[in-house]
């Protein structure tokens, strides 16, 4: 029984990651095919847009926005330009936090940082580029209604803006060396991260016409998962081997920055990462099969090693 | 007959400017609707924002979408939202070109930088938070047909992007202190100013409803007058008064930036600028009255003294 168990785990795990390799090609792809080329004027620009894009990122809120999609099971719906564009936006917020005036971080992905390789002004430039084309491609690479798009351009707007992902990280920012307390710890990683994951959800959704009841089972889905992510980084910014992470471990620790391990513990931490992604499995109840993906992301994600 | 001459143009002067003054009023009361107050958390954050916004800009952007509408002259259309848009996306772009990394400018209207009165990283994530919220204007502060805010997007990110503004910027950043030719300094004026001029004006003929004759005559007008404004900014740089400008005159030369007098002349670029914004005029010969107002601008932005 404990033998079937495993080996039933093991493959379910297997296709997970298969899902996840499969739908990462073509993502990279579709970025190869949307992004300017390298040898188009002006050359710089083009090049560190396409450097940041193109540095070994996991690709999950992409994929979760073609998990969504799958979900959903309309065929003809083609969520691809509304998936680049999430990654086109949570590429401009790293190429913009890493920066000497923010995080300053030299590593990113084992790489030199965008402003490490390309200087300061064209790395603000490239993030300021990409934000821009993100919006582009919703509007001229995703098939769908215009409506549709326009819903969509509202999710990320909010889930990227002020009141979300820019939010947060002014509040991260501000909070840096202080002791903080866990709801603004909790605000943080809501911002910026949890919004952006919970919008690349529901916009997959919504260019796939989902109706209200899926929207909002999908949307609980987001949020849990969401932060299990944040608690599932900085789970690995402790633990994490640096040749697997690519960038310094335990820089969260060091630049004084909050983390959920350090206020309520190891232990805890990853109980409230499993937690909120059993949440987030269960959200998905009004789901046939074709919400298997989701949930097993939800899965790897709390348990991934990088 | 002189004296007639005089007195009709100083009433059609006295109009623009009235015009002018109208439209900043309803541009000023927008922006102030639709930005997030300066109680709202993070505040440094939407503080910095508003700052920026509300710094006395000149609104001539935002004015050039109304007068296209105008032109147009759909009484349905409502092209507010996406006169502020345009007005964000250019907000945003003066705070990023501002930053120590660029053009590490102290004043900008007279008053400190965004950076020099927040700090960097909040100046930077403020100018993010502004072009995001650009969009987010044009998808629920617009009213219209989801396709024609669908185009406009499209429109304002070709001319915001790589191919447009942040890529002009690129170039401006790249050719300082330089010994620049004439067709680099074009392209960096057409493209750090010109096509979001082009845009505005195409943005606010799309929204109500242009058809394609209205469409290219309108492109033909921004394409001239875009460059005409930059050329008459170049020109108020060399001798303008710091009072009137608010910034420091003659910074373009100090920071060994090419201008239009420097590589042609005084005259010769006072005549250019005069020349396009006659073309500009000229190409709306399609429209009736309604167009007045643009052709005016057109006229007044090259004899402006600030």
């Amino acid at each position: 029984m404990e033998v079937l168990r495993v080996s039933l785990r093991r493959r379910i795990e297997l296709d997970v990651e298969e899902y996840i390799r499969d739908k990462t090609v073509l993502i990279d792809k579709a970025l190869d095919a949307f992004l300017p080329g390298e040898d188009e004027f002006p050359q710089t620009l083009h090049k560190a847009m396409r450097y940041s894009v193109f540095t070994g990122g996991k690709r999950l809120r992409p994929i979760m926005v073609m998990a969504a999609a799958d979900a959903i099971g309309n065929e003809s719906a083609d969520v691809t330009g509304v998936a680049c564009a999430v990654e086109l936006i949570h590429t401009y917020s790293l190429i913009h936090d890493d920066l000497p005036a923010m995080d300053n971080d030299d590593l990113r992905r084992g790489k030199p940082t965008c402003h490490k390789a390309f200087g300061e002004a064209t790395a603000i430039l490239a993030g300021d580029a990409l934000l821009t084309l993100a919006f582009d491609m919703i509007a001229c690479k995703t098939s769908g209604r215009s409506f549709h798009k326009i819903m969509s351009i509202k999710e990320l707007t909010r889930a990227a803006g002020s009141f979300g992902m820019v939010g947060g990280q002014v509040v991260d920012i501000e909070s840096e060396g202080r002791d903080i307390t866990f709801p603004v710890l909790e605000f943080i990683h809501i911002h910026k991260t949890g919004l952006l994951i919970r919008a690349a959800v529901r916009c997959g959704a919504i260019i796939s016409g989902a109706d209200g009841k899926e929207l909002e089972a999908l949307t609980k889905y987001g949020d849990a998962v969401g932060l299990a992510f944040q608690i599932a980084d900085d789970i690995l910014d402790v633990e994490g081997v640096t040749k697997l992470m690519g960038k310094n471990i335990g820089g969260d620790a060091r630049k004084g920055k909050a983390t959920y391990p350090a206020i309520i513990g190891m232990k805890d931490s990853r109980k409230r990462a499993e937690e909120l992604a059993e949440k987030g499995v269960s959200a998905l109840e009004v789901f046939d099969g074709k919400a298997e993906p989701l949930k097993e992301i939800a899965r790897y994600i709390v348990k991934r090693k990088r």
